[in-house]
């Protein structure tokens, strides 16, 4: 029985204080967390806490940390996530890029030392949902991309987020990882046994595959276009992008470094901007401009009319609006492992069977 | 015979200038035109003078304009092209966005009332070249790119740059549209009589097909990924964020407006951004990553030892280095197009045969 979002967000704030993140921290957390799996985004949300587990007990993050700011200008800010989870950190970057987009016009932050931060998407609404444009980038931590031409892994799904303002609560909202897809929907095919999409994975030697086994045996994800005739490299342009914001403007780890994966504490770099439209014309015209643009998309033609044309937001805006009626749905084995966690760690559970 | 680079340049220059565009202009603009020929982007350079010379002769663009400067602010300029080719317009934005990161650590330039302006990654490789990281959008004069689920044409090749400097004249230089393949790519595969990949095009009614006529019989461009299942939603998506930060934020005519390609001067609109990577460390340091993260990259075991992984600039810069020696190809078709409108207009003939 999916629980009302307001409970499945507290199970996961209960958990993260029980592995002792400040309570603070721990609620702000579980609203990044929680946000994802609302807005559909299962990847992100509480499928994250076995993972996050493991990496608090192997004291692989310093659950306790508060982020610092380390440089700053009226433009910017450069800041060290201390070794914790990121979503502290991002939240924190993301409204100090916010205020001095509201004072200066523009705001960038760099983080450095930081870990995964969840949904890239959450960070960019922020800027949107203050009038602002906003863009988000971040470092991975998985090495499982090979470069176009390439037969060995040297990137991550490495994501990029833009979000503009548009009608009140309906912003454009882009989050995509450069790959193209999300290592997710690979292992849906494999759970299910059906082969891939041609395009999704090549194998060790960089040969096109349409086996869901096959980046489990040495092979690897795809830039988003899939194959060279297909403009793979403007995908692995894109992740080239991401990662010169959000790890070489900042100072963090790069993921083509050997030991990227391998130190105690991984230091992931994100990059967040929030630009004031108001910079250039009367902002109230330039979020009527994003309404008709986007309104003239979704009224386009279809080719199914019982599949309309969308605009990036849509889908998990929809998905919001459902699961906050219906509650959210977590699959059986998901939920029998993190309820396994919250007794072991201590916390009260809430999720029913 | 190729003609050198320098004898090609003057050829555009001469023959801009025979139809009234300020000699400062032409010379401008032709430097432009010619940097694309010279690394290989054959669809920026000479081959837009037929085009260009259309819309000159109809009055349907100010030839002899020069842009203005109507708002500013010490991180943002907002400027009016005066409905001239794009090129001057485009230089000077990024002029100003890098001169006020120089200043304010970042810059940003939002253009309107402009028209085509050649290769985004020129401007965003001026932002390289001072230093900084450089990004381009702008919005398109043609509308030939159905939404994802989508059988009507509403968006265009949608281009994006992003440039950062590394090594001294080997920046990072990523410059794609956000289409799976550029117009010229399918009207090559149509001249050579050959079947497109799939995924390229679609019908007009929203069906795949290989057919390399088939843009002409009605049908659309697919969006990056080519189809649903390649995650062309993330093509699309990125379209829709390069026309809200060249179009929306600049206040340029919408692609989506049924007038935009019927006005007789088109309101494209750019955008122009300039980040110092000062701001956040030292500028040498990050330099130093940018080296290290494409030098990883460019070391991956390939595929086919005979085709290495490249990083975005190095094909062009291969281009640029055989075509400085070799001279610039132009096809006799071409060659014979621009003959006659040399002749026509007056300009002298420099390339020969």
């Amino acid at each position: 029985m999916p629980a009302p979002y307001a409970r499945h967000r507290k199970q996961i704030e209960e958990i993260l204080a029980a592995w002792g993140m400040p309570p603070a921290n721990a609620a702000s957390t579980a609203e990044v967390m929680a946000y994802a799996d609302l807005h559909g985004i299962d990847s992100h949300g509480i499928s994250l806490v076995p993972g996050y587990y493991t990496r608090t007990k192997q004291k692989r993050v310093n659950i306790a940390v508060t982020p610092s700011i380390v440089r700053e200008s009226p433009v910017s800010a450069l800041i060290d996530g201390g070794g914790g989870f990121g979503h502290v950190t991002g939240r924190l970057a993301m409204d100090i890029a916010i205020g001095k987009a509201k004072a200066a016009g523009v705001g960038i932050s760099a983080v450095r030392n930081s870990l995964h931060f969840g949904a890239c998407g959450f960070y960019a609404k922020m800027a949107a949902d203050a009038g602002l444009i906003g863009m988000v980038t971040t470092s991975a931590g998985g090495v499982q991309v090979a470069p176009t031409r390439g037969a060995e892994a040297k990137l991550g799904t490495d994501p990029l987020a833009f979000a503009a303002p548009g009608r009140d609560g309906e912003p454009f909202l882009l989050d995509m990882a450069t790959t193209t897809v999300a290592a997710g929907r690979i292992r849906n095919k494999a759970n299910e046994g059906l082969p891939l999409p041609p395009g999704w994975v090549l194998t060790k030697a960089g040969m096109p595959s349409t086996d869901p086994e096959e980046t489990g045996r040495g092979g690897f994800m795809t830039s988003l276009g899939g194959t060279a005739e297909g403009s793979s490299y403007k995908g692995y342009g894109l992740a080239g992008m991401v990662n010169i914001l959000a790890a070489c403007l900042s100072g963090a780890s790069l993921i083509t470094d050997p030991l990227h994966t391998k130190r105690p504490l991984q230091n992931i770099g994100h990059f967040f901007m929030a630009i004031d439209p108001g910079l250039f014309r009367d902002p109230a015209e330039f979020r009527a401009d994003v309404v008709t643009f986007c309104d003239a998309l979704r009224a386009t033609k279809p080719i199914d009319p019982d599949q309309p044309v969308l605009v990036a937001g849509d889908p998990e805006r929809a998905n919001a609006k459902r699961r906050m009626q219906q509650g959210i749905p977590v699959g059986p084995n998901l939920l029998t492992k993190v309820r396994a966690i919250a007794e072991e760690c201590g916390a009260p559970w809430l999720l029913g069977n």
